[in-house]
């Protein structure tokens, strides 16, 4: 699998000591020049340091030319000085890549609430400046994993009117994911040449088409944050058609991440495709997918490889979306009708269906026989490991 | 513990054998006289027959003399022939207890989406019949109980300026209970001489105090329904102060079974008092208790007694509440603040904390300070054992 940078960016790595001995929890990325800037953050209203700082830093200037990244200490709500070591952060990364701080943006990870050991900031700088330009995508990737169980990037090359440019996608997030905004940290970097305005348009379309519609626990976390980069360093301009290329390829870039969010969802067994056609609205689709993709009765049932569609129609019940006609719906699990007409089909169908959940992908197709309304959410089941995991997770 | 029913009302089980042999599965209760009726049911657009049925007596009638529940099938989701089958079920026991049969209002509680085995119910008549009389509020409870571990029930009587009468209250449920409406099944009887009207009233409001705020997994089921009967057998009349006296008794036996359905919430091994107060206004208060009552991340860490109060200041922050100051959010844990002032406080506590949380009642008090409005919400946590039994239901 590809695992480079695109072109005028370096990436390094450190083992500072936030959390635990010999694992990489600090991770930069440079780009020679000042690349645009598109982002996205959490909704949340308690928004930890470096979400502030990165807001910052998109409304004043649009550009930047670092991303400095850690695990183990979310730095969130942690006051003015919280804040304060945020600001010094930068002010050490700038030192070593030669660049200024109000050119770099923070992104924080980990438990919420304890200040940020600057100590181990500082002493981690020159392994951190001594290993620039040593680590690829997945390298990076490695230094802002939590729980997550395996590294997840994606790099793709297009081609343009003008030449090849590249992406180069990478995200971390395993639990307090939920479609709301960005969900989770992802830094996506991009050597197309792009004008700011262009960029940050395709680049909310791309997020809202992937990492908004995924789902593993219905929480959303206060430093949650999309960057994506574009520093021009291929020389390819990215306009018109070749911009709506580079759109395509983005969003297929982004869908791929938002996959492996869920797939590597706290504990998660399964990928739900939780599909939803023919409601009265898209509005009211969602509204759908979210209640059924949320709740714990069909994601244990289905962790447990138990069809138990009365617990989907249920759900569909109570989503509160506007227009529901209980004798127009049809469920249909893994391919198998078993509710139409307000009543069950296929009764005889259960051991065929236990035997289609053994799968890693599970769909779920709920056509509400109303209007035109679409929405397909991603989620993830509900097991035992979750519960082993969130509940232990700071031990 | 009393154990009794009120006056004029008679109780009978049978083991029908619906789910499984040699448990009682289906509950009878006969009144000597007309009850009036007061009701509230599941606001699922997928509601179960029962609930269709029941409805209609509510309606067109106001009220009845006697309550009929299975275990073990839901008659949810059944479609027309679900609807005939509960007819006759009302036929069979409208017949048994020389009654007619629109005076039986019925309730189902078991898995979703299966007819009910009819040549089942038939055969259970003469054992229903024989044991009329013979059953208390306990024996009536252990009828329709499914995975709950406990039967819940509690009896008052209550001193009225004529006389004094009983309440008794009888419920079932430990999954798929949200704070919407009626929560689960329940059955309240009572002997004061009340009119309609008032009944309903104070019923309404009993039930929006107790019942609508616990939850146990967020879900709401298609079968809910929470029925009061007052068939005023004692001969003593409730109005005026008498009905005020009737309904604080009323709320209080409401808010027992309330209490008892958290800490039996499948798998539950905590029970949680979020309790939100300053924000501003009571719906904002709402919205944040509810949020966090049903965060996974907060369940299940105060499952593993960690005090990790960073969720609960996360889940605040993206209720959805439409005035959220972080400076002036207070959070106390327990009796211990561990947020103030946007930073958190008495990071000593740790253990302390530790040791609080072995309890089994977790008291989350959030201050908002932007306003007077206020909320408690009961919660259960989120365990193993709730996704053994979830993922396993069937079985």
């Amino acid at each position: 699998m590809e695992k480079g940078l695109p072109k005028g960016y370096r990436a390094s790595s450190a083992q500072a000591g936030f959390k635990a001995p010999n694992r990489y929890d600090l991770g930069l990325i440079v780009s020679e020049r000042p690349a645009q800037v598109a982002a996205l953050f959490t909704t949340n209203v308690f928004c930890a340091a470096p979400v502030q700082v990165c807001r910052e830093v998109v409304r004043e200037r649009g550009v930047a030319r670092a991303v400095v990244a850690n695990s183990g200490q979310a730095n969130a709500c942690t006051g003015e000085e919280g804040l304060a070591n945020c600001r010094e952060t930068r002010r050490l990364v700038a030192e070593l890549a030669g660049i200024a701080p109000e050119e770099v943006l923070p992104l924080s990870t980990g438990v919420i609430g304890a200040q940020l050991r600057m100590d181990r900031w500082r002493a981690a700088m020159p392994e951190l400046k001594a290993n620039l330009g040593t680590r690829d995508a997945e390298g990076f990737t490695r230094a802002f994993m939590t729980t997550d169980a395996f590294p997840k990037y994606a790099v793709r090359d297009v081609t343009l009117s003008g030449g090849t440019v590249r992406l180069s996608g990478m995200a971390k997030g395993a639990g307090m994911i939920c479609p709301n905004m960005a969900t989770m940290l992802s830094v996506v970097l991009c050597d197309a040449d792009v004008d700011g305005a262009s960029w940050q348009a395709m680049f909310g379309r791309a997020v809202n088409a992937t990492f908004n519609r995924v789902s593993v626990d219905g929480d959303t976390s206060t430093n949650d944050t999309v960057l994506g980069l574009a520093n021009g360093a291929s020389g390819v301009k990215a306009e018109g058609e070749d911009a709506a290329a580079l759109e395509t390829a983005l969003t297929d870039i982004l869908g791929q991440l938002a996959y492996m969010l869920v797939k590597d969802g706290e504990g998660a067994t399964k990928v739900l495709h939780v599909r939803v056609e023919g409601a009265a609205s898209d509005a009211d689709a969602e509204r759908i997918a979210r209640t059924v993709g949320h709740s714990q009765l069909v994601k244990t049932a289905i962790y447990g490889k138990d069809a138990n569609w009365g617990r989907i129609v249920a759900a569909v019940g109570r989503s509160g979306a506007t227009v529901i006609r209980p004798e127009a719906l049809v469920l249909t699990l893994c391919g198998i009708e078993r509710f139409r007409n307000g009543q069950p089909v296929n009764d005889d169908a259960e051991d065929r269906l236990y035997e289609l959940l053994q799968g890693n992908d599970v769909d779920i197709h709920i056509q509400m026989g109303v209007g035109q309304g679409a929405y397909t959410l991603l989620a993830s089941d509900l097991s035992h490991d979750y519960v082993t995991l969130n509940s232990d997770y700071r031990s």
